[in-house]
């Protein structure tokens, strides 16, 4: 289309979220008219074959070893981090020091901590950035955000939701190194709280505000892994399960429960809003439906609606296929890179940004502290 | 309740749908506010001891062994036949020309030339009459009704019904005799064309008027089977399945399909129609849901209702318990007592009649011959 | 069936559970091929037209409009109670004081200091009693009990159980008196961790055994409400909603959550547990269906199984008519009953006894006891 | 990845079909290690500012306006047919006897005189031909042609299809020119028969070989429309709907069904085997699942299997995301490029070639017979 204006990209990682970003770079102008094209300028790992070979397959024009020579390369607009959480703060901070422009997968650092030096680092260079909380930009979930911004639901009461895996439920899986970083916590910040119900509580207070308070469980199921890199058993580090309940700001309350420990259930992200007027539900497994129930429908014939997002009018949707034909998992990220692109060319930020991706560390901060303390704790504000 | 007029039940047959009537005739008064009560006479078996068990077990004050002695008793008001549909003729006619209020099993006969004489012979004695297809009192097949009636699917474009069944897939199975009389065509009359279909036809004709024209398929899979009462490997003269397309009066298709060799499946009977302004779909393996879909809704947040039919609003409901409790398959039964008894009680008829059922027949009958003929046939009217 | 020895039944109430217990001990014998026979001799209600209207409706041979004298007649063997919440401990001790065998819908007490009582009580007078959870009674429920009882499920990681309602979220709504006692602390006890956890917490420790420790919030949407009995605007002294974190002894995590304030659900009791091998869920709104994922079938099959809990080989449901059919609400209590009467005949306790119960009432205890506290509370075993 | 051998493409239509085809080429070498990568070298459109616009976005590195041309290129390997329906067959058969490779949306040809005429040129030629039967390759639909061939279904008894469609209810709805054509059976042939029955026909036959007769109806319900290119109101030529009744060739019926006044659905593509030993159901809404029931397991826990169509050892699955994470409906294209490349480097036929999509037409001529004619029709072989 119309795009004439180019982003010149320096991805850092070449793991799952490397190809799920480089997938919506290279997509994006195909389906959005936008105004800026993101061209793949470099790629960045460590490993000199991998590196390559990512470039290869990808079609991006160079590729570096060192990320600081791709953050100090003149020829680099925008710089996106998915490399693991360890690697987060150290990168974002330099790029926006370079006057990149910044984006990261979540969650933004392993801590709060970590994470306002960044929110601080991209606001003092004034630079646009954006965290990968791609969910967001599932349509269904995108709609849910519509209905709740028109008052549809009227008196929020409850929030509900869970994330529930179980690809670790074997001892036998190592933690650490390639793959299963996600397992060590000195590498990932925290398990399960930081990687899944993260997503859970960017969404929640996306759609019903800020949290207020929370009292939180968490438990290591399998005490002990051999780890990849030291080749020793050791203590496993991380939280494998992770639950809280959360008084909201707008006096609503909810449970959060996020697993590696369901055993049939691979990605099962479920969210529900329960208020006065509506309800809405939402499932990841079938991330096309949004189930919707309005109280305002006659009595005889209310009931839950199972609406199929495919439709013209649902967001993003008429940028696709034909009505009842679904988009999945990859294209969030391509509607999440078309919002950026959209807000460069209008001087917007695009959401959520670091300063927002923080809210939700804030929150993970108070769960782990509940979890240790037994003790309801507030959220850092 | 207020019941204060007895109704004396003479009931003809006591196996499976001998207790799903006994269940009804004993539970209705307890939940619904009718004139009669239904007194439990007299039931008529064969066997000396199974009357006896079947009497002692239900509350029935006496038994017989010959139905013409107990057509013949002063003391029985209701002739309610559930014995194998070879007998339902002869019993109805008699029973009618007895003066007794008549009350049949589906199939009503086991052919339309049957049937034609039994409606006769109601008609002619003037007496309540009335066929169990249970299926229209599911509350969910009731609250379609009233949608189609008012008028909220608009013009009617599209039928389609199946009832799938698992249950005569293995060769070992024998037929004819105890339980098994539904294999034998000189008893059923057909296989699963008046067993399965005609529930089918009955719904469609009860919810979009008369069928006009078939042209149909039937099938016996396993050819021969061992009979029960001979002992003999004998031709299995049934059709194991039947489907057939048909064009409605009103200029709406529909498809009708019914097997017992439908592996999964073990009662799915199933219905939908599309109308121009809304469509309706209901399934007896889910039976306390309508799925409804209103084209009216606004465009974003349209989609199919899961109608929950537990509330005081719906059809037989607030007899019932309360919102959110189901109720099951026994409860069609007692909903068409209960019907019945408030027809006596104002002097109408109570559907389907004799003569509504004789419509079932007529289509069933063309279906047949179409399976036979290789064409198209017109449905008797 | 052979019933020969006769239980004469003495009911107080005769409210919505009075219904469905009367409806239990009327029906039972028809389906059940069980020794004793209830008989219903009493029925006990304050109002004299009522008790009288509801002993013609149901069948009862008498009524009184004092327990007391009900408890004192020779000719009762059991008493049953259905009345309010704060009736149910001086009912229960008198009861078994007199020697009549005692059942007593749930919550036992208002709260586990009468429930206590009500349990040395009937232990003293070494009486038959049972409380009436009639939700483990759902064939798919006890088919999942099963299931963890063989082992299915390996080692227990997770549990959850939610019990949704909507129907007091108008604030028009009055709180006490006839049908909304429920709403007045003072009789029943608490809100909705009395009347829906309990439910959840029976079926749950059932399932997986002791609760250890628990944390929890409750909530009041609606601070007053206008009296029914007083006639005057006074504060709402019941829980509106709770939720709670718990680990029960064997290690297992849950989350539990009931509210009336879930716009769009009416009796939505959901539950699920995840163990190492397999993992199940069931939700009252389609109760004849469990979903099963067992993690032994091969990988590329695998998935969740929808098991239509309508088969001869499912629990109870042989008694009941032909698969694919079902059966709804009301025969949960005619199971219960069922299993009572087969207990007493072979000498053993009918579970859950009042002993039982009290294990649930003291995590409701320690669930009220955290919501004050905002710490994690041992729950008394 | 290590795709070396360039297949240069040169595409006609740019409509809906050339956007699925054109991000098909662009993809599959991201996501497939296939020998071959396609190199998008020319489009093809009459418009010739449509013909530019759609290169530029797409990435051709060149346009045509007159096929004829397109096909007379020597940089040209392959010719991509994706414009209405009239224009396959002189397009096909010139590409064939330039010594091009084919390939075709489907249907093939308008009737299957036309497919006759591509399936004989591309044999004759000798060269590498594919048609766009793109729903083979949904992962659901591939599984379910797995467990057909590994023989786990059994002697099949049945198999039943609908497509259902809602979108030219409306009166006011032109036939005839851009995105319309299909409601012009001068340019399409026939109506909802080529449309959507063919894909239920191909995947039928896929899965359960040929089918040997059939009878038919079908209807045009809205009788005249305005023509958007003449203008003028006139006879509505194709068919709205169509439904009909097979026997296959290895003793299984079968029922069919498509239209495109179904109320409430948009691309409702389902279909259904049932098995002596088990059955699969799918259906294009929920298209990352396949419903399987296996008789083989044990009774007490038989039943419907929802397989989440996600994981790595499921058709395709591990060339895109992760456990859990759907792909949609552009990725069958995907597949199909992906599968065609492959037996392009392997010199294998790639499934369905033009002999194969003709019996689909094959098919389609019967059912059009049939309708016409009132009897069955023998399916030509």
């Amino acid at each position: 289309m119309g795009a004439n204006k180019e982003l010149r990209v320096g991805l850092v990682g070449c793991g799952f979220m490397g190809r799920t970003h480089s997938n919506a770079f290279g997509k994006v102008n195909r389906f959005f008219d936008v105004e800026y094209q993101p061209v793949l300028a470099a790629v960045c790992a460590r490993n000199r074959a991998s590196a390559q070979a990512f470039a290869d397959n990808w079609g991006y024009s160079s590729f570096e070893t060192d990320w600081r020579k791709l953050v100090a390369r003149k020829d680099i607009d925008l710089i996106d981090i998915a490399s693991p959480n360890d690697t987060h703060a150290e990168i974002a901070v330099a790029a926006a020091e370079a006057g990149k422009m910044v984006m990261c997968e979540k969650p933004l650092g392993r801590n709060a901590a970590e994470s306002e030096k960044m929110a601080a680092a991209v606001e003092s260079a004034r630079t646009p950035n954006m965290v990968w909380y791609n969910y967001r930009r599932v349509p269904a979930v995108t709609l849910a955000k519509q209905l709740v911004d028109e008052g549809r639901l009227g008196k929020i009461f409850h929030y509900r939701a869970k994330f529930l895996q179980d690809w670790t439920i074997s001892a036998d899986l190592p933690q650490g190194g390639l793959g299963l970083w996600r397992l060590d916590a000195s590498v990932a910040g925290s398990g399960v709280t930081g990687d899944l119900l993260a997503h859970c509580i960017d969404t929640a207070m996306w759609l019903n505000g800020p949290i207020a308070t929370v009292t939180a469980m968490t438990e290591t199921f399998i005490k002990e892994r051999s780890h990849a890199i030291t080749g020793k058993v050791e203590k496993v580090t991380i939280d494998d399960a992770s639950a809280f309940l959360a008084r909201f700001q707008n006096g609503s309350l909810a449970t959060f429960e996020a697993t590696r420990y369901a055993r049939g259930h691979k990605a099962l992200y479920t969210l529900e809003i329960n208020g006065a007027d509506a309800s809405i539900m939402w499932d990841l497994h079938d991330l096309h439906r949004l189930q919707y129930f309005d109280h305002s429908d006659e009595g005889r014939v209310r009931g839950w609606r199972a609406l199929h997002i495919t439709d013209g009018d649902h967001p993003y949707m008429k940028h696709w296929w034909v009505p009842g034909l679904q988009i999945g998992y990859e294209h969030t990220f391509i509607h999440q890179v078309a919002d950026f692109l959209e807000a460069l060319a209008s001087g917007k930020p695009a959401s959520p940004t670091f300063r927002e991706a923080l809210a939700t560390d804030y929150v993970a901060e108070a769960v782990l502290q509940s979890a240790n303390s037994g003790r309801w704790e507030q959220v850092r504000q």
